[in-house]
């Protein structure tokens, strides 16, 4: 019998969602529990994870209530760890391709997202800097220049579709409601920019993530667009 | 037979020296071609590696000179990339520990590596800010209440001492010689403070790293030295 699984997450994080998605794509038996991030709980940094971040995971110990933590259990943080640990678990998943290159690629890919499109996508939404948006534009550009032909980031669903999905999917929310640290009318232009045809690939590949089980189960459209409304705000 | 191996490196840089590291742990069969940073080959941006860093790889394809590189063999960046891609290649060196809660545990480190050591270290050695002692000594002290009592990282070594040794060689020679963006005689008080007892199980960790043949293998203190001196000098 495998260990048991305890998640640590918030709707609202793209970090979270990775862990979520991995667990769903592995068909894990897991529990998961919400933290709200505004207004953690007590408990959380000092017996869960000390970064007081989400996603965590408890991993083993004895069976316990997920807001009463027991010593025992491994602790682990960090999205993209949490992700390879999950894949690791569960190779029938096969979240990691099985060809050392493609490994590699899946890693390149990921790598492209956290010096690329987290950092200039968060500079948008947070900062509102003027050339901000050319610099999205041009990380979506990087990534779409790693697509294949066709299928995900290296052709099977792999880590690196994971690691992307839960950011695209939150820039589509703020952008299509203006949420941001913009002029209001710049979220509809650079989802029009988006939409041109230098960036159908990555359109399509956007449609395939979406598509996906996995994604549809762990990502509350609803929740997320209220939250971020509440969180980042319309500039007025 | 395996595939042909051929790495672009330098030894003035502590990124290239992990991938070096790897490679050694490995015992692979490779080719090593040093790139002068300073004055790259016109060939190696469009050939190697776009992004014009080292380390790089390039994986399989006809057996060629290093400085005429294949367009079919495979190119792979990014220092931990590489070194996971060593790892894979050659399960027998063990450079990942095979249970997933320990390989997440050498993920965190290095996690922690990233996130804090390096970014610390890069402001003593080129901005020079004034809380940028502590900040690296706290860095040191979050690196060192990872280590287990005794041993590597997670125990046995892995891919978590290979990401931190070449940043802690350079530090040890840059802050010997006062190399670096601060005042004459900072440097060995930083030195000094790495000696207190509290850090006595980084010390000894330092010690093992040390020792171990792959690190005498790939780091040449006397050419890291001069490179060190001529490329960030002395702050007169």
């Amino acid at each position: 019998m495998p260990e048991t699984i305890t998640l640590y997450t918030a709707k609202i994080c793209p970090y979270a969602q990775r862990a979520e998605l991995a667990l769903e794509e592995a068909k894990a038996d897991y529990t998961k529990y919400q933290i709200d991030l505004q207004n953690k709980p007590e408990w959380y940094a000092p017996k869960v994870n000390p970064a007081s971040k989400v996603p965590a995971l408890a991993y083993g110990g004895p069976a316990v209530p997920a807001d009463q933590p027991s010593p025992e259990s491994v602790k682990l943080a960090e999205s993209l760890i949490l992700v390879e640990f999950v894949a690791d678990l569960y190779p029938h998943a096969h979240l990691l391709p099985s060809d050392p290159v493609q490994k590699a690629r899946a890693r390149f890919f990921i790598d492209v997202v956290s010096t690329k499109l987290v950092p200039s996508w968060n500079t948008v939404l947070r900062a509102g800097a003027p050339d901000a948006d050319q610099a999205f534009l041009s990380a979506v550009d990087a990534v779409q220049s790693l697509l294949p032909a066709q299928g995900y980031a290296v052709g099977e669903y792999s880590i690196a579709d994971i690691a992307i999905a839960p950011f695209i999917a939150r820039a589509y929310v703020a952008l299509g409601n203006e949420i941001g640290a913009y002029e209001p009318g710049q979220g509809k232009k650079l989802l029009e920019a988006l939409q041109q045809p230098r960036f159908a690939r990555f359109q399509k590949y956007w449609a395939d993530l979406q598509a996906r089980p996995s994604f549809q189960a762990t990502f509350d459209k609803e929740y997320v667009t209220e939250a971020f409304r509440k969180r980042f705000g319309n500039k007025q």
